[in-house]
């Protein structure tokens, strides 16, 4: 017994509870779980922190750059479930982004010098600001190989904007936004000249630049607007990471760089490679820039040149007029990151230990007098480091990025450290380690909550592993990435879930909380979602047609399910065909898909949108196109026949097969049967209308979006009717048994939503459950009680609405059986039910009190029998 | 009192635990997080079932079709973690896939009359078997839209080879292998003309034709043998999925239809649409044929037709040799599923409530005997439904496929209900339902573990559910789609987890058990994955050049951390321009990328790997290249330049910048400097590699492939070193520091994986633990004892190497501190750590058995003090 108490005592002191019940190697189910799984107690709470049920929400999305893929990849946390992959810089096929001409046009917008560029390399991801906080509206992305940003709008998350930096080569310290996203900072990364010409590297301290780009934005359109935007001229230091200041350092700008040595490599010519050359030097510099004042200098001419259509701000006109700065900084360094009120500074160098936290007035302060250490080869002034510094701190090997935790007014922050493959908690204030967490394998950046805004999170810090090495199942010599969620609302972190990567190397990410963002389920009719306006094939039920112009054959098609208008297209060999469709639906996640079969299109028409889809007809041939979303049970059946006829050849008919053809009395008696069918499933449906209206749907949004999706399919049958009637006053019954098929196909449609749109407003129209039924709903629903009992409704066992009518003494029979079913399997009414179902009610082991609740619930079940 | 004990009676009794556990609302970190994130007792258990800790293994991979995004998802369960987007039938820009030759020779395989496809739509993945049992080393897939297969090798997950069905003009019903994996079976869909020539739709049924194709397939090599492979002739019935027959019905392939009506719509000529008029008779066929059969006869001239290359079997002569036969089947059917012995085809028919269960001794009766129920327009046999039914049960609305279950002998089976939205268990023997759950929403095909081969595992089945709708936080109007895990085990199905797919739409899955799978980690150095074979571009180290021949450059390279050799290229303007490039690592996961900017090319190497990249340098200018993934701390360091030159033009030399320079005292400092930090470096790698020999890592096979690692790296230095001491001989110092520069990078590479291996020696060497210590060594860091201690190193707390041999009585006082921290924060060795570390020891809240483990760990530190 007292080792029952002690047990009972952790039980109630709960810290140790899991310990205490693993441990004991008692019974239960959870203790069988974990024993068989190998799982620990603190995999218990790792699990509970984590685990989303179906249905269930995250807090926040976070969307990474998908590096080589030249996507975005969007995930929540703390579920870690991947929830789309957003096509940007290069072709995505099951969004038809590439495929269908609309899509095809802004990724035409990031050719570089007239050439198509199919690859991108994501890096860094930025969130729109107002005020320094998200506003959950736009997402621009940067590609490092080509140096181009990209907007996405959060409304639908789909690309609508690239942009191409005219006069960088490379460009990997981008982007990132300004506090009320008027303006982005893009800085160059690997020097080059800005003109497109031949220069020998032996001339790289002569005629190669690095740079900054302050791209003007416009937040209320969401785009980039190229001929607002300005180059502050660099040197060739190898620009990396930026950020922007804020609060108190608002109007200025920070990057970093890495190769201040200048040096060139060359190891074919006997030299030490570039990463010999670059790192030789204690210290780099960190750029300090007012783009504020620049971008005021851009707007008269003689304060630039122009290459390559931007305008570019000489390195000597920013030096003059006070805007350029130099500060030593820690050797080759990766994240510059600005507090949340703008007044420090952190930097860390790969290859110093320590992270240096400046301080914005301190360099403020030494601008403003003019106090300078010394100049570079390039005449801009350096700031002394020294002076500059709130101080360092030692963290451990590799240190790269950080980011800002809830607590940041207090110094709360976080760095990654990629040789000791850790997180660091540390306070940049009073420059103290706090706790480390081993994270797996070499973490590059870190993404908190929010962690970069003026408005930090906290809860989560992901650590955004580049190496996974052992930590999954082998999938071959390439693997996955491994994102570490971590959680970091304790004292000491706590590393909670591992999340492989599938594809595509991830570089930076940022989180937002979940509740800022609305995007919406589906377009306004016509819609093209690349320009958010209506789309020139917009085609809307009744007005589908195919119209020649020339030798360009216009297809205005519509997709419902489940077939699409027109079935079969016919064109001469040589033709041009476009393709303009439009998706009728409006039911949620309603996406119909479309192909043409070997001719190498494909769109994608979420509900509301309208695609072109466009191709030479250069084969002869019979082609098949379908919809290729499984969006009913008879999506194969949506298809037709695209058939290209040669026009300068001579096409002999085929024999005719001679089939056996039905009599006028059998097709009569077909088309009856028919008739009798839809009738029936009508009436089906009228019940359920009927009980729709009674309980005022109409007052219920979501129940309401159900039934007008369901009213919608319900709605096209009157002119298949019509259709119907008319072939049967013609006598042509076979047609007849055809249109009243199709007026089934619709009945089936509407009754799946419909019946969805009934069993929701039941739960809404139902008297309020106490607590007590409420409980005994789930678990009735979680005990396996609903593997055979549907209330309303005979399952595989009988329907219990009115089992506490039906028996004497119904609360203590039905408690009774379901706590000891076998000592009533001779109960005659028992009996009876066991030999018509076939099957024994089954001891569910519930204790007494989850008896009592789904008694609670029976009771709420019959007061509402009239709903069932 | 009495209240605890019956606590404590469901605490002992188990399976009421949680419910307790939740609903007593007492305190304990797992009832806070409960509470907070608002689980049931349920998901706990669902999170136990499913929640993979860091390092953790899946039972079972998944191999599930990309669908439009013409690739394979890989994902575990039941972690449900995305491991792997196989590149198959479309670019993908972060394997390099479709951007360098090798993998576009793959592509190019998969061209339609000479067209390029770059779109694909992948449906039906199958795995080699050996006898009927998945062996584990290949994997087919299918493209729907543009009738092809896809080969993948199990051993590094890339795709082998592509192969065009030259006579099918769509394709659904592939890919399925037979027992032994020597032949595929892949069903056309869309029935078309089997030439090229355009065939008007009036001519349907004389001129378009449906039919299934028998490839060849050799599982020594993993290849497809065209030339051994035909198809068999079958009526424009719009074949759709199909099974091989095993064990008694070995030979025998089984494909069902639904348009045995040769309906062909035509809304825009006034008639119902293709849906209305397909689903009009009760009963569509299934098609039997005897491929063993017709494989012989395909070998004899006479038997075949030729059509684009491809023999064709006519009907009449498939006919004639009783190899082809139908019987009617449940209208409008999806799956037609052979039990594990072969016995039982379940087929279900989605406009049909019921599952039809065909029984193979029956048919063979009435093959052998026979005896027909009559012939179709073309001439073949109809077996008769009722003879060849075991029988059929009603399963609900929409039955679309089947999947058996561990205890098929006894009739253990699943089927997806796309309307109901449910997955059903029932038995296909006794034809008894057994058991629903409701799924999230409108499945289409379930995947059990292994459930289509001889040998199903059980324990699994996965719902791939078509819409989410509600399910994930909203991402617009384009949704994921919804894999959910359902846990197969108990008597009752239990739906433990929901993923969301991010990126195509899965068609079908097939699960392996993951043991079965034994990938490689790296490749033979020189390696072209694409052939097996060693690439023509195979270079080592050492073997770098440049070779121009005519206008074509070829430049032989190597990428190892951290750089590209050569790191300079000059090339004349209309050059074509190949990258020959390989990955010297050997290192797991030390994967490489590379790309020109602006070139569009990109190559993923991973160990080992040689690729080749092709390009013409068609614009002048200068053009970063660099290594595309973050594979060391130096990643952006490794890089290059490509200087594209116009030869016609005439440059003009800049003028030159004056910088200052070093004095050689100076310099000569600079280089005694660096080599005193590289020798101190050394001093440290040779104390860890003094270790490892002591202690035998040799006979350790992980630590020895680190240690083999590091020493790769490691033994690149004396080359440096020679360079260096030859540039001091010439008294060139400036090249001395770099070269030294260099020694001192390949000594942070030695000691990142040395170090690693060390960490792991230790475990392997030290004195077994005893289970109170191994559980204390978790305590310790579980319980956070590690964010401060690091054994054998000061870290933000002290080394608490020795902690029990520097205190009286130090067990006790060691537990005392470690209970209760603050009441020893006045003790004098306490106060000066804490003045020494300014941190106070926090209380972790340890049980006493936690304490006493630690302990026990804390002995077991002492006993291998001199491994630490």
């Amino acid at each position: 017994m007292a080792t029952h108490l002690s047990k009972l005592t952790s039980l109630i002191l709960g810290t140790s509870l899991m310990a205490t019940v693993a441990s004991a190697a008692i019974g239960g189910e959870l203790q069988k779980v974990m024993k068989a799984r190998g799982l620990t107690e603190n995999d218990i709470i790792h699990a509970a922190k984590t685990y989303t049920p179906s249905g269930g929400r995250d807090e926040f999305i976070v969307f990474s750059s998908g590096g080589q893929s030249g996507q975005i990849i969007v995930y929540g946390v703390p579920s870690m479930k991947i929830l789309k992959y957003i096509a940007v810089f290069t072709p995505e096929p099951w969004q038809g982004y590439g495929y269908d001409e609309d899509s095809k046009k802004i990724l035409a917008q990031g050719k570089i010098r007239g050439k198509s560029i199919t690859w991108g390399d994501t890096h860094h991801p930025a969130l729109s600001e107002t005020k320094g906080v998200y506003d959950g509206k736009w997402l621009i992305i940067n590609d490092k190989a080509n140096p181009r940003l990209a907007v996405i709008d959060l409304n639908d998350f789909e690309t609508k904007q690239i942009v191409v930096n005219p006069v960088f080569k490379s460009e990997h310290g981008g982007s990132f936004f300004t506090p009320n996203s008027k303006h982005i900072l893009e800085a160059c990364q690997y020097a080059a000249p800005y003109d497109n010409n031949y220069h020998p590297i032996e001339e790289y301290k002569e005629t190669y630049r690095g740079g900054v780009t302050v791209w003007s934005f416009d937040p209320k359109i969401g785009r980039i607007k190229p001929k607002d935007s300005f180059t502050i001229e660099m040197p060739p230091y190898m620009q990396d990471l930026s950020d922007a200041g804020k609060g108190a350092s608002f109007g200025w700008g920070f990057t970093n760089s890495f190769n201040t040595e200048m040096y060139t490599g060359g190891i074919e010519v006997g030299m030490p490679p570039f990463e010999a050359g670059m790192s030789r030097n204690d210290t780099d510099f960190l750029h300090v820039y007012n783009w504020k004042k620049l971008y005021q200098l851009s707007k008269n001419k003689k304060n630039v040149k122009v290459v390559n259509g931007m305008k570019v701000i000489p390195m000597s006109v920013a030096v003059a007029n006070n805007a350029l700065f130099l500060i030593p900084e820690p050797k080759s360094p990766h994240g510059v990151d600005v507090s949340p009120d703008g007044e420090y500074i952190t930097i860390c160098g790969k290859l110093d230990t320590h992270a240096s936290v400046f301080k914005w007035s301190k360099i403020k302060k030494l601008i403003d007098n003019h106090e300078y250490a010394g100049k570079d080869p390039y005449g801009i002034p350096i700031l002394d480091m020294k002076k500059s510094l709130h101080g360092q701190v030692e963290l451990g090997l590799g240190p790269l990025h950080n980011q800002y935790g809830k607590d940041w007014k207090n110094g709360e922050i976080y760095t990654s450290l990629y040789v000791d493959s850790q997180i660091v908690k540390w306070n940049y204030k009073t420059l103290k380690v706090l706790d480390k967490v081993n994270v797996h394998y070499n973490v590059g950046h870190l993404c908190s909550m929010e962690g970069k805004s003026a408005d930090p999170q906290g809860e989560y810090v992901i650590s955004l592993n580049k190496l996974a090495i052992d930590r999954f199942n082998p999938v071959g010599p390439l693997h996955p990435q491994n994102h570490q969620l971590i959680d970091i609302r304790g004292k000491k972190m706590d590393l909670l879930y591992d999340m492989p990567i599938p594809l595509g190397e991830p570089h930076q990410a940022v989180a937002i909380r979940a509740s800022k963002l609305h995007p919406e389920v589906r377009y306004k009719m016509g819609t093209n979602p690349k320009t958010g306006k209506m789309h020139v094939g917009k085609t809307l039920a009744g007005q589908e047609k195919i119209v020649r112009k020339g030798n360009k054959v216009y297809i205005y098609g519509t997709l419902v399910r489940s077939h699409i208008n027109p079935e079969r297209v016919t064109v001469n060999k040589g033709d041009t065909v476009i393709f303009y469709l439009t998706n009728l639906e409006r039911a949620e996640d309603e996406t119909h898909g479309f192909t043409v079969d070997n001719y190498n299109v494909h769109g994608s028409l979420e509900p509301g949108e309208t695609v072109e889809l466009k191709f030479k007809a250069d084969r002869e041939g019979v082609f098949p196109y379908y919809c290729t979303e499984f969006c009913s049970a008879l999506h194969l059946e949506m298809m037709g026949y695209l058939m290209v006829k040669d026009p300068n050849k001579k096409y002999v008919s085929a024999q005719k097969l001679k089939m056996k053809k039905m009599s006028k009395a059998e097709l009569k008696a077909e088309y009856e049967k028919t008739v009798a069918v839809n009738n029936a499933t009508d009436a089906v449906i009228q019940s359920v209308v009927k009980f729709l209206k009674e309980n005022h749907y109409e007052k219920y949004p979501t129940v309401k979006a159900l039934v007008e999706d369901a009213l919608d399919q319900y709605g096209k049958i009157a002119e298949q009717k019509k259709k119907a009637d008319e072939a049967v006053k013609k006598g042509d019954y076979e047609k007849a048994i055809l249109f009243e098929n199709m007026i089934w196909q619709y009945m089936v449609k509407t009754a799946d939503v419909g019946i969805r749109a009934k069993d929701l407003l039941v739960k809404k129209v139902a008297t309020k459950q106490s607590p007590a039924a409420a409980a005994g709903e789930r678990a009735f629903g979680e005990g396996g009680c609903g593997g055979c009992h549907v209330i309303g409704k005979v399952s595989s066992g009988p329907d219990l609405t009115g089992v506490l009518l039906r028996h004497e003494n119904a609360e203590k029979w039905v408690k009774d059986f379901i706590m000891n079913p076998a000592s009533k399997y001779n109960d005659p009414y028992v009996k009876s039910m066991i030999d018509y179902f076939n099957l024994k009610m089954p001891n569910q082991h519930m204790s007494e009190e989850e008896v009592k609740n789904i008694i609670e619930y029976l009771k709420w079940v019959d007061e509402n029998a009239n709903l069932f």
